[in-house]
């Protein structure tokens, strides 16, 4: 339902315009330093407040740390952090009562939840309660780090602008320094373009992105169901408005023979390893020591200012809706932030679940306060 | 692990070469008509035994249930079902004890399980452990059809050759006539050849297959983390040789305008409906009554005759690897079957979960013997 | 790890001292009506404010639902609740710091999580975080009683002195009436006494309760290992000194012959029916239709001011623990609410699981705002 | 449902007089030596064929390993078992198919079943389901062996006979050399005769047993809702006929002021320790490094001879039941094993969820074959 991981594992709550957003998450063993400025530097991420046209409502998340950190370290109980919601504008959402809007959760919503649920700014729906995802995210990434594991992701596609030439994973973390994460500069301007095109004419785009895990011990994973490719695509496919997952090479190794599809097995500096990587890090659902990457699509944000076909839900009559309240035009870049989020999620999952990380004891033992 | 839903839950175990294949499914109530023959039916889909140059070795499965089945119908108790493996040929895999076959889950497991794993076959990662999931599937798909849901699949391209035109989900059943479940006859035909030619060759082709739910009630998934997308993403991750996932109209959506993108919401017999279905029958994670769909791509069979280059593992050095054994010239036609079972056990799950189906009480009660 | 329940799923977080504690219920269909002063009366009667010296820093709870509820019903998201920390006085524990209470987590909290755990009035092992539970029991007896199921406890033991006489559950509930809920007037004079020199003496006593579950339907839980008397048993020893259980007749049960135990089948209002109800209302683990009834035994409040022997954990070195803090003489009124809860939950994710209620749609459905 | 354990996880199917029982182990790390031997042992250690009057049809079980193992060790993959029913004498049953027994599961299953479920011999709600468990605990003491874990108990009450005096885990130990595993030899000639008489009146006793793990590391179980006591009682309560608990001193804590029910912590041998162990091992639902204890009843078996009062199911009319099947005379002996099983599962589930056993690599990893 709203819980995730099995040794790892958040859980999430809060609606849009409601009071809050927020996560708990269990199963960080203790002394695990932890700050708030860990949380607000993901959050801060996820909102680039530095595009102002791209986010016109952009201002720093508030959140506070309920639970589970005293003295920056882990204590090694369950970790509530909330997001407060501050005064949203929902009088935007009065007028979308009654209309679904296409392409959103509101006609779904309305027949599993009825008119209970709250619609304003997509209620629970909403791509904003990714935020805490993000905060849980931060945490994982702590983790990670103990074991020398390193999650970072890059846009690949924005509006049918594709990221061309070749890569290293320093570029994809240095992309970050651009307004968006982007490795090509001349794709990054056309989307830039683009984006600003879409928002005049009161439109969206959609776009993809590509996630890395590099320093992904071998061995984790496990078949049948709890295989790192099912488990990590199950992540991705949680966030909203994405629609396509290609692991690794993907969509192109099934136009592939198995000659060339195959990567060749290599001794490298003593130890077992690709000599390419089309399988992204993953064989049989196993990680076996080599960067884990893939590639996620997401289609156009569904709020856009053109008129709608939607149907008045007191008539059951068609109408036509025109949405006038604010929107991102494109959920990528902060979809992005929620993926990688995912991502490291799932990998500190799988690092607990192998036993890397002991938890009958502290990571770190002193006795002073 | 090997476990696999929540309500609705399968375990699977199992080696390619071992003494049995398995799975025990929980959650079914008790009442439920199911015979020996459903479940055969379904694994012998899953064999193509009438094309015999692409399965050599074929032969329909010895099985038998061995719990939870009492004259013709389900107790509501867990469900045994083993699959006898046949003598195998197993001198085959005794060249590649050390020699892990590029492509294959051999270093994966290597790396996780040391020498301790059943490396014949393929072993538990061989695709012929989902012959379980096949016969859990016919289970769920007689559960399904108490409700009202149908589930069926094609393949909708095979080394590259695509499948073109538009075709009806009577045409995707239909096509289960012909020697493969191809809707369009041309493409079939290139299909054929190229499957032959590649299996003259020594080498395996990939492709893609889509898969269809119709009569989906509305109401089903659960936000955030339980959505339908999510499950049956990681559902269909859990099949070996998965590389690509498309929900509905998938990533031709990343490069639409939001206005082009969303269905249109409409009023058809009295009912809420979409006027388009690119979303797959899923909006926010839940059902909206329209048919489910999505598509899911594979790559080659890593076995090939072709030489390859790999390591001995005990001397740590290069060597080459010449595969002498039998194997599928393409995973892609058992893999739908097992898509298909995966599929329906992960909607009989949601149908659970939500409620449609009492458990307190069987779906019939007569008294007499 | 802190999430107790299948479908209705409880995740609980805080420490003692800390900022807050909480929790998040899921698996609420939407519909369901519930207002703050359903959590505010279980709130409350968890505190006891009423018998002054047994608690004496009482004051009602402070809390707020974050999500999930809207203009008095349920919206079918996750419910967040939390519950503020006053500002508790700590200094209390300051000396405690490096010597842990016997009895307490505090030892078994040094060993698992070192020094990183907020040791401070009991911290994440505090009797207190039932709260948080007892805020969850609230909304799942409202589930209930929407399915016609009520649940109510009672003392039945306290330092000793034991409760005579047969009652109904009418008694039990009426018995909320009185200082505390005894249903034998002469065994509360005494209760009360001792408390009281209990109290005076600086020591704390332990004692007994009993909780019922009325109306009940037949066929909730699942064999084997769902079983409706484990998964209670699994709910009441969560709670904070719980050392032992009885279900239905309980020990009684072990010293009679087979043809005493079993309780003859009849048939009452046309229904099957037990002649008696030894067997607690559940048979092969599932319920019958009759009442559900057990026995829970706490030990003493640890806490006590009495000198006792401990070690020095800077020194490693035995060494005296004088506690100068509050401390409840008995945790077995605040202990009760909280089995009560915990019953309500388990029994509503059971009610969940066997499909009593749907969540493909709301419970109730008004179009109107 | 009939899955328990969360990394160390069994699954068990099959009814008593159906083809088979089974279990399927997930979560066993490669590597771990296993035989059949280890498997047979604890099946007979549970089968007391030695005492041929109390288990008047007692033979060897049959059973094979399916999956998981290959050449003496755990291939890391799930261990299916499969213990094969013998042609049971099933006719006994013929006249109770309209007649449930008082006390059994029948009624229960009856009115969640209706007449699908396998009632003869008790079906899947018989006591011999708990073969499987056994099986499984096999492999579960395996596991903790190598971690210097050792699982054992004993009978401390039969009939209403206790055992007097005080013992120590060898006497525990030791006293599986005689008839029962009763460290009292006064008790135990006791109880024999007491199981004679009650077998020639056609009665049955029940009883208590207690169950000791020494060796247990400290910091395994999770607040809140994973402690040790909490899910050890949920194993307990999942064994057919329990009907109490008592936790480490247990009921008499309850009765005890709070300075004398409190431990004292002391150093010894340079570590924390307990100067007593009323606790029974755990604090605050953690283990400390001490011995974990706890004792269970059971209630007499439901089988007897005597006429016992029941309902025609067809005619909905009171009869009388004169149960002419073979039963045990006290399932006590058996369950004591299913429940050393049950404690032994519980406990390595935990070892691994705490990451006491690498999972991402074998046990040990030899290469050569």
């Amino acid at each position: 339902m709203n819980t995730f991981g099995r040794e790892f594992r958040i859980t999430t709550f809060g609606e849009s315009h409601g009071r809050a957003l927020g996560v708990v998450i269990d199963g960080v063993p203790a002394g695990l330093p932890i700050s708030e400025e860990d949380i607000r530097r993901e959050l801060d991420r996820r909102m680039f407040c530095h595009i102002h046209w791209l986010n016109p409502r952009c201002e720093p998340e508030e959140f506070e740390i309920l639970s589970g950190v005293k003295d920056g370290h882990t204590q090694g109980t369950p970790i509530a952090i909330v997001i407060w919601n501050k005064k949203a504008i929902s009088s935007y959402y009065d007028e979308l009562w009654l209309k679904p809007r296409p392409g959103h959760a509101d006609l779904a919503y309305y027949l599993k939840y009825g008119k209970f649920y709250d619609h304003r700014g997509g209620g629970r729906a909403s791509g904003r309660t990714t935020a805490a995802v993000v905060a849980a995210g931060a945490v994982a990434k702590k983790l990670l780090a103990q074991l020398g594991v390193e999650v970072a992701g890059h846009i690949i596609e924005l509006g049918g602008v594709e990221v061309k030439g070749s890569y290293t994973f320093d570029d994809v973390k240095k992309s970050w320094e651009k307004p968006l994460p982007v490795v090509d500069g001349e794709a990054l301007a056309a989307m830039l373009e683009l984006l600003r095109r879409a928002a005049a004419e009161g439109d969206s785009v959609g776009g993809g992105v590509e996630v890395w895990a590099v320093g992904v011990p071998p061995g984790l994973g496990e078949p049948h169901f709890g295989k790192i490719k099912a488990e990590l695509a199950m992540a991705a496919f949680s966030i909203p408005a994405v629609v396509a997952l290609d692991w690794g090479a993907g969509r192109a190794l099934a136009k592939m023979k198995g000659s060339e599809a195959n990567d060749p097995i290599i001794v490298k500096e003593g130890r077992l390893a690709l000599e390419s990587n089309k399988a992204g890090g993953v064989l049989g659902g196993v990680t076996v020591g080599e960067p884990v990457y893939f590639r996620v699509w997401f289609k156009p944000t569904p709020s856009v200012r053109k008129p709608q076909k939607t149907v008045d839900l007191a008539k059951m009559e068609p109408t036509i809706l025109e949405f006038k309240g604010r929107y991102d035009v494109s959920v990528v870049p902060k979809a992005l932030v929620a993926l990688e989020a995912m991502a490291a999620i799932t990998l500190a999952d799988h690092a607990l679940r192998a036993g890397l990380v002991r938890r009958d004891k502290p990571l770190r033992d002193p006795i002073a306060r």
